[in-house]
C-alpha cells in the first residue's frame, strides 16, 4: 500500500501536471524594456525555416537558409507559406519580419509566450492571428502559434519543431482541390482550423480520464483519485485559458474580416469559430462534473467515516458494558458465594441477553448492515 | 444489504449514464482532413431515406431507393419532406446534396454528431438547422437532427432510425387544415418544435427523479442516492448544453427569419423559443435543487455521525468509569477487609451514582434524544 | 425525539413543498400536437365567467352565461373586464377568442401553465400578458394569470377560481376617480400592479422563516432545521422563477409600449417594472442568506462534533490509563506483597497524579471548556 | 466558557444583525391599494420641515410650519433647500409635492422605504432620486433618502431625524465660495456625494471587524467566530443590496443628464458614480474574503477534530492492548506459577517493549506531534 | 512542533498579508467635505519632484525646489515628464495643478488612495489616468499611480519614493531613438506599459507560492498551509481588485483615444490592454486553482481523519472483546476447575482465533492498508 502512494506520483499524467508546469515560464523581456525590440534568448539557435509555394498546378517546397531568397519569392507564387520553428532567434523574427513587412509590436509578441489567443490588424496589410495548439504528450503541451496573413503570403512562428500541421501539408501536396485553388486566407484558415480542430481528441482523452476517475470514485474512493481529479481540473484551467479567447478572435474574423479575407472564406471561419465554441462547450461540462465528482468524492468520504464509526460504536457499546459486568464479577469484595451451577448460568444469561438487546436496538437503528 | 450495493449499479438510469456515455464519440473527421469533404463510416450502409410530398388537396408518401426520383420531385409538390435516418453515408449525403443544393461545410457538420444546436444561412436558399432530439430510452439520449429549409422542401438528417415525429406525420396525413396549406416553413417549424416539445416530458422525468431522491435523502441518506443525484446532475448538464444553443439559434431565426420564413411562421418560431426558454429554466431549477439536495445530503451524514459518536460517547463515558471502579476493588492489593453486607451496597451504591449523575450531564446536554 | 421527527413531514410549510409540488404538472398538449388546437382538458367543466364594463359614470358587473352578450358589449361601454376563472374548457377559450380576435397560439399558451412570464404583440390589436400570482396557502402557489389587453376590453384568464384582485375591484366599484376614467390600458396595469405587489408580503414571509431558522441554527442546530432551509431554498428558486421573466415583460413593454399603452401609463408600468426588480433583489439576498446559514449550519455541525469527541476523548484517556493501572494490580502474578497502609495510598497516589496530569493537559489544551 | 456563549448574542454587532432586522419592515400600502394615493401610517405626527434657501451673498434657514410659505419663497432665491425629516404624514407629503410640482408616484415611493436607489425623470421639471444613506449606530443602518431636484429647489425626505449632512450645511453656511454659487443642480450632487462617501467608514469598519475574525480564525477558531462571520456577510449583502443600484443610478444621471443638470456638474456625478464603484468593489472583496474565512475556518474545525482524534486513538491504541495483557495475568485459570522475581520483570518488559513499538509507530505516522 | 505552529506567523509573505493590510486606510478626506479641495495629511513634507524634459536630440533632467520653474520650461520642450513622488502635501498639487491646468477633481483624486483605475478626459487638454503599481517586498504593494496627459508634458504622482520606472528612465537617457523621437502620449504609454508589465512576475511569483503549497497538500497537508492558501487568496483578491479597472480604463483610452493620443500610439496602447487581460487571466486561473486546492486539501483532511478512525477501530475492535474474554476469566465465581494444560490452551486459542477472524474482517474490508 506504501507502494501504491509513493507511485501516485509516477502516474504519466499527474507528472505532466506536476508542479503547475507553467505555459508561462520562458524567460520574458523584463518590465520596461523597449517595446517593439527584440531580443534574442541566450543561446538561441537558428530555427529552422521552411518554404511552400504553390499555385493551382505548380508546388514547390524547401528548407531556407538564406532569409533574401524569400524576398524574391513574393510575387511569383500566388500563395506563399513560410513556417518557422522557434521564436528566440531574434535576427530571425527581424529579417523575416522586414520581408514581409510585419510590425514590429507583433513580432515581440510572438517571443512572449504568455500571449492570449488574438486577431490584430496591422494596417491593410497583415493580419495577426495568434492561436494555441493542444497536444497531450502525455501532458497537455498548448504551444502558441503566430500566424500572419498577407495578400500573398502566410507565415506561421511556432514556439519548437514539431506540429499537428502535417495532414494539412499533405493535403496541399496532394491535392489539385481546393485547397490549391484558394489564396493565402484559405491557407491561414485551414492551419487555424486544424489547430482547433485537434483539441477534440484532447477534450476527449480528458473525457476518458473523468470517465474513469468516475468509476474509481463511485466504487472505491481512494485518496489519490481526488489528487487526479485536482490535476484534471486544472489542466481544464489551462485548455480553457487557451480557447476562450480563440473563439473570440475568431469570431471577430467573422465580424470584420478585413480586406484580406475573402467573404467566401469568411463561412469557413465562421465553422472553425463554431467548433471552438464546441470544444469550450465540452470543458465547461467536465469542468461541472468535476465538480460533482468533487462533492461525490466528500460525501463517500464521510460515509466511510461513519461505517467505521459505526463498527466501532457496536463493538465499544456492546463490550464495554459486557466488561463491566465481568468487572463487577471480578471486584475482591466479600460476598454471599453461591455454588457456581447457580451463578455461572446467571452472569451468562445477564451478559448474553446484554449483547442482545444492544444488537437488536443497533439494529433497529440500522447500523449493522452496510450501507445506511 | 450487500446485495443493495451490488444492485446500486443496475438500476436502469444509472447504468444509461455510465461511463459518460458520451454523446460525442463517433468516429470523427481527423483533425486536418479537408474542409467539406465528405467520409464515410466504415461498414455504414445506405440509409433509410422517405419522402412525404403534399399540397393542400393532396399527399404522397413512400420510401426512396433511387434518389433521382428526388429531383424529378421538386418544383411539382408545394411541400416536399425528405427524411434521411442516418449520416454516415457519404454517397447518399452527397447525392442528396446535390439535388437539393446543400452546402458542403453544412453536409459535413451532419456527420459530426458533436455540434450545438445552430442556425446557418447558406446564400438565399437554404437555411441549415441542427438541433437536439431527446428521448429517454431509459437513459438519456440526445440524437443530433440536421434540418434543411428550402423554397419547396425540408430535408431532414437523423442519426439513426426512430424518432418523435411521428405525432407530426400523423398530422400532415391527416390533416386538411393548416399543416397541408402552409410552405416548408412552417413545416420546417412543426418538425422543429415537435423536438422541442419533447424536452418537457424528459425535464418532468428528471423532476420525478428528484423528488424521489429528495425524498429518500430527507428521511433515510444512503449513500447510493448520492450517487444517483450525480447521475442525475450529469443528464442535467447534457440536457442543459443541448437546449441553451437551440434557445440561441430559434432567437436568431425570430430577430433575422430571411427570405425563406414567412412574417406569419416567424410568431411560430417566436412560440418555440419560449418554450426553450422554459426548458432551460427547468433545468436550471433542477440543478440549483441538486446543489441544495447536496448540502442537505452532506449535512444528514454529519447529523448521523454526531448520533453515532454520541451513542459512543455515551457508553464509552458511563461504562469505562464504571469498569475503572470495578478495577479498583479487583485489585491484588493488601486492604483492610469489611463483611460483604457493608462493602457490596457501597461500591453499587457509587457506580449507580456515577452512572446517574453522567446520564444527568448528557441529558441536560441533549445528547440522549435523537435528534438535537 | 422520535416524535418530533416524524411531526417535521407535518409542519405546514414543508408539506407544502413536499414532492417538489410542481407548478407544471397538469396535463398538457402531447408534444407533435398541432400548435394553436385548443384541446379541453378531460372532464374540464364551463368557467364561471365575469365581467365588469364601467366608464367614468357608470358601471355594470354580472356572471356571463351566454357569450354573444360579450360580443354585443363591444364598443358600448370605454372598458370592458372579462374575467375567466379557468383555461381548461377550450369551447371557452375559443368563443371568447373569437369574440375579442385573440391569437390561437396565446390561448393555446393559457392553457399550458408551464409558462414563464412574457408579453407579446398580436398585430395592433392585442398585447398579450402573462404573469404569475403569488399566494402562501400556507404553501407557496403560483398561479398563472394571462391577461390580453385591446382597445376597448381587458381579458383576464386565471387557472382557478380566488384570486388577490378583489381590492382592485372594489377600488374601480367605488372610486370615481382615476381608476374610472383612465382606458382598459391603465386597468391591465392595475392588475398586474396588483398582482406584483401581492409578492411583497410573500417575500416578507420568508423572511420570517429564515429569521425563525438562523434563531434555530444559532441557538440549537437541529437536523430539520437543514431539511426546512432546503424547503425554503426551493421555493425561493420557484419564487425567483416566477419574478425574473416578469420583470423583463414588463421592462419590455416601457421600453416599446406599442399602440395600445398610452404615454402616461407606461410611467406606471415603469413602477410595477421597479416593484419586480425590489422582488427580485429581495429573493436573491435570501438565497444568499440561505447558502450563509448552510455554512453556518454545518459548521455547527462540526462544532458539534468537536465537543462530543471532547468528551469521549477526555474521558477514555483519563480512566483508560487508569483502568490500566487497576488491571496491573489485579495481575494474578507472585509478587512481594507489603501491608494494606503501604501500598493502598500508593497506587491512589498513583492514580490520582494521572488523572491530574491529564486533566491539566487537556485544561492547557483548552478541551475543558464548552465552546473551544 | 458558559458566560461566554451566553454573551455572544450581546455582543454589540451581532445584536444589530439579529433577527434580519429587516430594512423593510414598516407598514407598507397594502397591494391593490390605488397607486400615487398617500396614505398616513397610523399615528404619524407632522414631521419636521426645514429650508435652506441661499444665493451667492445670502442665506436664509428656518423650520417651516406653513407649508404656504415655502410656495412665495419660491422665485425668490436661486436655491431653495427643503429637508422633510419623515415620510409617514401624508397631508405634508402631498402640501409639499402640490407646491413643487411632484408627481404622485414619487411621492408614494418615499412612503415606501424598501426602494431600490433609482433616478426617474418625470417631465422637465423635476428629477427625482432615491438614494441610501448608511451608517453604524452600531448596527447598520441604510436610511432611504428621497431627493427630488428642480429647476430652483433641492427637496430631500428622510425617514427619520437625523443625518450624515451637517458638515455639508456648514459648507453652505460658511462658504461664499463653490457651494454657494452653484446651482440646484450642485446642491443636489452634494447631497448625494456627502451620502455616498459616507459608505467608506462603514465599508473599513466591515473590514476591521474581518481582520478581526481572521486573527481568531487562524489563532483560535471559536464557535462564536462563524456566527460573527455570518452576522457580517449579511450586513455585506444588504450593503451590497443598496450599492448596487445607486451606482447605476448615477451612471444614468452621468449619461442622460437631462434639462435639470448642467455639463459642469456632469463631471461631479461621474465622480461619484465611481466612489460607488469604489465601494461596491470594497464589498465584494469583503464578501470573497467571507467565503475564504469559511473555508479557513471549516478546515480549521477539520484539523482540530483531527488533532483530538489522535489523542484518542493514541491513548486508547496503547491502553486498550497494555490492559488486555494485564487482564490475561488476571484470568483466574489454574496456571503453573513461578516466583515473583521471573513472571513480574517479564510482564513489564512486554508492556513497555508494546508501548514503545505503538509510540514508534504513531511517532513515523507523525500524529505524536502537534500540527501534522 | 510548538515551534513550527508559532513560526508561522513569522513566514515572511503571511505577515505580509496580516491584518488585512489594506490598501485603503490612509486618512481621507472627511465624507462630506468640499469637493475638488486638497487638504494636506497632518505632517506631510514637500515631496520630492524631478523633471526630465527631453527632444530628439536634447535632455535634461533635475530635482526640482521652485516649481515656478516648471512653468518656464513649458513650450520649451517637445516633452516634459514631471514626476511627484508624493501625493499628502496640498500646496504641492496646487502649484503643479495651476501650472499644467490640472482638473482640481483629478487632483483630490490624487490624495484618496483608495481609487480604482482609470481614465478621464478633462477638457480636450488634458487626460488623466490612474493605474496600481505592483511590487512584492516582499509583501503584495499596490501603489497608486496618477499619469496625467497634456499636449507637451506628462506629470505622473506616486504615492512614495521607489517605484518600477528605472528602465524607463535609463531607456530615454540611452536611446536616441524611438523613445526620444515621439510625443508625450508615447511617454505615458511607456509609463502605463511598464506598470503593467510589472504584474508577470507579480503574478509569476503566486505561481511559485501555488506550486510550492500544491505539492504540500498533495504530500503532507499541515494546518498552516491552509492558512497561507488563504493568505494567497486573499492578496489574489487585491491584484484582480487592481488589474480589472485597468484593463476596461485602457480599452477605454482605445477605443475613444481623444485628441492627445496620435492614432500611431493607440497600437501601443492596445497592446498594454493586451497585457493586462493576460494579467488577469492569470489572476483567475490561480482563484481557481486556489478553490481547487481547498478541495484537495479538505479531502485530504478527511481522508487523514478516515485513516486515525481506521487504527483507532482496529485496535478497540480487536483489544476490547480480548479483553471482555480476559474478564470473563477473571471473574470470581465459583466454577468447575480444570488443570491448567487444558484451560490456558482453550483459553489463549479462543482469544487467537477471534483476533484472527477479526483481523480478517478488517482485511477484507481494505481498512488495514493505508490508503484506502
Amino acid at each position: 500500500m506504501n507502494v501504491k502512494r509513493r507511485d501516485l506520483f509516477r502516474l504519466p499524467f499527474l507528472q505532466g501536471a506536476e508542479p503547475l508546469e507553467p505555459v508561462h515560464r520562458r524567460p520574458q523581456p523584463a518590465p520596461g524594456s523597449e517595446p517593439g525590440v527584440l531580443v534574442s534568448e541566450p543561446g538561441a539557435a537558428r530555427p529552422a525555416v521552411t518554404v511552400m509555394a504553390y499555385g493551382p498546378h505548380e508546388l514547390t517546397e524547401w528548407a531556407v537558409d538564406d532569409y533574401e531568397l524569400l524576398r524574391q519569392m513574393r510575387g511569383k507564387w500566388p500563395v506563399v507559406w513560410v513556417n518557422v520553428n522557434g521564436v528566440a532567434h531574434a535576427p530571425t523574427l527581424a529579417a523575416i519580419g522586414d520581408i514581409f513587412g510585419l510590425h514590429r509590436l507583433a513580432l515581440e509578441d510572438l517571443g512572449d509566450v504568455r500571449q492570449r489567443a488574438k486577431v490584430e490588424a496591422y494596417g491593410e496589410q497583415t493580419l495577426f492571428v495568434i492561436v494555441r495548439m493542444a497536444r497531450l504528450a502525455p501532458e497537455l503541451d498548448l504551444e502558441q502559434v503566430g500566424v500572419f496573413l498577407g495578400p500573398d503570403f502566410v507565415v506561421t512562428f511556432q514556439e519548437r519543431p514539431g506540429d499537428v500541421l502535417d495532414p494539412l501539408r499533405q493535403r496541399i501536396r496532394a491535392s489539385h482541390g481546393r485547397a490549391r485553388r484558394c489564396g493565402p486566407d484559405y491557407l491561414a484558415y485551414s492551419v487555424i482550423d486544424t489547430i482547433v480542430d485537434h483539441y477534440f481528441p484532447v477534450a476527449e482523452a480528458y473525457a476518458d480520464r473523468l470517465d474513469a476517475l468516475e468509476e474509481e470514485i463511485v466504487h472505491r474512493p481512494t485518496r489519490d483519485a481526488m489528487t487526479r481529479l485536482h490535476a484534471i481540473k486544472r489542466e481544464l484551467m489551462s485548455l480553457r485559458r487557451a480557447v476562450w479567447p480563440m473563439r473570440d478572435a475568431l469570431n471577430a474574423i467573422v465580424r470584420e474580416p478585413g480586406p484580406l479575407v475573402t467573404q467566401e472564406s469568411v463561412v469557413y471561419f465562421r465553422d472553425t469559430a463554431d467548433h471552438c465554441f464546441q470544444v469550450l462547450d465540452l470543458v465547461e461540462t467536465y469542468r461541472d462534473l468535476g465538480s460533482s465528482l468533487t462533492d461525490l468524492y466528500l460525501s463517500n468520504v464521510s460515509n466511510r467515516m461513519n461505517e467505521i464509526m459505526k463498527v466501532l460504536t457496536v463493538f465499544a457499546a456492546i463490550f464495554i458494558p459486557l466488561g463491566f459486568i465481568t468487572g463487577v464479577y471480578g471486584m475482591d469484595v466479600e460476598h454471599p458465594r453461591r455454588a457456581w451451577w447457580w451463578d455461572l448460568p446467571f452472569v451468562f444469561t445477564l451478559m448474553g441477553a446484554t449483547a442482545v438487546l444492544l444488537l437488536a436496538w443497533f439494529a433497529r437503528k440500522g447500523w449493522l448492515g452496510e450501507d445506511r
